[in-house]
């Protein structure tokens, strides 16, 4: 991986705050909108869900998910051609208790202060655990990364 | 569903010319971005595939699948409340003996003209028959609609 397409992936991290999460629903995908934030110092991506919606069951009956990261549209690029990545990944929930837990929290309200009234509601975090990911920049562009090769990109912003 | 619902929804999926698909992958899920189009006249989603992509063989091993479309981001509208709809659907290879298939070709070349030589490569046309839909217009505003509600939104615009 160079430093241009390290670079590209991490823009693609930080414009884009909006994922779609894969879960396993009923034996079947099932994919739904979430907003994401990074965990600082960890490849972990972070999500905060509602314990009534159906992918947070998903993701306590079924750890292993997939979120995908879009770039922003570009009248410049073609759909086909738009920068994203793929992340497969266990979630998992942090309770109040996790060490990570209130760093998570301040990651999480960093990028979404809106999100502040939620943490007093029926909300978990969840952290997704990348084990691999597939970073595609463009066409012919694919790349995969292991959870190393990711946590080393990030450590480059 | 009411008619600025129905126009809502429309608006979505005409504004937004890139979903997420949701497949099922070794068991597990598997989110990756297709451009999508309409079928005329009917409630399916069109993609046009490569072979050699792991959503193809996944569809073709397990026809139930997942589709996301979310709004395209608009600064008035915090992430958690932007507009998206989840299809859930099963998904077949329209091959072109399929009386639909040139129709549903024209369509997709309609959205997206620059994919016209990605036909004479090993791309395939795939449907994905929504079976049930799930479109959050805002905050609070979820709503569950049949295949044939959706086919009642589509004939409207």
């Amino acid at each position: 991986m160079n430093p241009a397409q390290s670079l590209a992936l991490r823009d693609l991290l930080s414009g884009q705050p909006i994922a779609s999460l894969g879960t396993l629903h009923d034996g079947e995908p099932f994919v739904s909108m979430v907003p994401f934030a990074l965990l600082p110092g960890g490849p972990d991506f972070l999500i905060h869900v509602s314990q009534m919606s159906a992918h947070t069951q998903d993701m306590l009956s079924s750890p292993p998910v997939s979120l995908l990261v879009i770039a922003p549209p570009n009248p410049d690029v073609p759909p086909q051609a738009q920068a994203r990545v793929t992340v497969q990944g266990l979630a998992s929930r942090l309770d109040e208790s996790d060490p990570v837990h209130a760093a998570a929290q301040a990651a999480y309200l960093a990028r979404f202060p809106q999100s502040a009234p939620m943490f007093e509601l029926d909300f978990s975090l969840f952290a997704i655990r990348p084990r691999m990911l597939r970073f595609v920049g463009g066409f012919g562009q694919a790349l995969s990364l292991t959870p190393e090769m990711f946590a080393g990109v990030l450590s480059k912003a």
